[in-house]
């Protein structure tokens, strides 16, 4: 059997120097991979992560480096092509944003009112090619525009894995949290989904709750909980 | 003798999980310490570092934590009210920039003819007290301001220390880097500033020149090299 884990986060640059990063470091993603490393029956553990992330020490797991969402776009596409993948648990804190301009506050609030304000800001960009933007600008403004969904191409690359997604939200109620991760589910064609609150995470205590299609589900107190109950429901197929 | 470097790079946060970050890995800073520790009239290294950046480990060094600019101005005052610094090896990149607001590429439209925009720009702020910025916006923009200058503060709170500022231009010429190096140690009155080409890093091989304030160098090949002379100027007086 061959897993592949996606974790940490994926940062997108801004200039040759600067990045926009998110929060996550990998522990989690970690503890999975371990966890599925311990069975007899796993082969391989693949672990997509950023160079900053947590990684696992085990025989069985290749750590695969992926930095940007385009990274990892093409790496799980070729992972996904030219290896037979059993499960793909998708812990990875991908970026909603990445870089499309960078103009001075003074550029934007000329250009603001242009009919060819597109064209404007392509033509003002400041970090084209990924140059270092000058310090003696007062007021950088960055514009962002969505990345690629990654979880949207896991199932027609692997029609027949086992696909676990995840929702992080924020100080939301329980209803919400479930409502907007089984949406995730159905949308991306998961068999479970990892739905958890930023708020309720703190060192290792992660409260975290796995979901199926059917809206069953089972709830965890910690990351090395969340770790075992993301393992068995994968080797069970089902919470 | 009582040692302080600041080591790896600032990140600022955008909201709750995202932050603004630069390459900076605090390699260079993590030989210059241990580079300091392994001197037998250093008593103390104090290493100032954010929390994913390169750590030596050797027993005279007291790891210090501080991720945003804010946090290092904090932590230095407080070190050298409270310590007796001897040296500061200043190598931390400190974000030039930090998050002012953050909202839609339509609001931003919108208000950038106002008259009050400044009024309008904290009102339409979507990150107020660090709150998570919504996926579903398309386009958000995120306005910067500039940070406090740390190098600035540092003579002021160290007036008899050896202070070593940092440089780093890319792609210039070393007429260019040397001047503005140069100006940086006047302005801020260090004793010695480490001017550096981010084109001409990579991995160990590191082009560095450790300059004084009659414009006297020397120039240095790799990052072990860097960490040497800087430890030999600081001891000697002279590069």
């Amino acid at each position: 059997m061959n897993i592949l884990i996606t974790a940490g986060g994926t940062s997108e640059p801004i200039d040759e120097v600067r990045t926009i990063t998110n929060s996550a470091t990998g522990r989690l993603g970690s503890l999975i991979a371990t966890q599925f490393a311990s069975l007899e029956s796993t082969d391989k553990v693949y672990y997509v992560c950023s160079h900053s992330a947590i990684k696992p020490e085990c025989d069985k797991v290749e750590i695969v480096y992926a930095d940007s969402t385009a990274d990892l776009q093409n790496t799980l596409t070729r992972l996904l092509t030219e290896e037979s993948i059993d499960a793909i648990i998708h812990s990875m804190a991908v970026s909603d944003y990445r870089t499309r301009a960078v103009l001075t506050l003074e550029d934007m609030r000329e250009i603001s009112v242009c009919e060819d304000f597109e064209e404007k800001l392509c033509s003002k960009n400041l970090c084209t090619d990924g140059k270092k933007l000058s310090s003696y600008i007062e007021n950088p403004v960055i514009v962002l525009e969505k990345t690629p969904k990654i979880i949207s191409m896991l199932r027609e690359l692997a029609p027949q894995a086992v696909i676990v997604g995840f929702k992080l939200l924020s100080n939301v109620s329980r209803e919400e949290l479930f409502e907007v991760a089984h949406r995730l589910l159905l949308k991306n064609s998961c068999d479970f989904v990892l739905a958890n609150d930023g708020a309720k995470i703190k060192g290792d205590t992660h409260k975290g709750y796995l979901l199926d299609k059917d809206m069953n589900y089972k709830e965890f107190d910690t990351k090395q909980d969340i770790a075992k109950g993301i393992t068995s429901a994968v080797m069970e197929g089902m919470v």
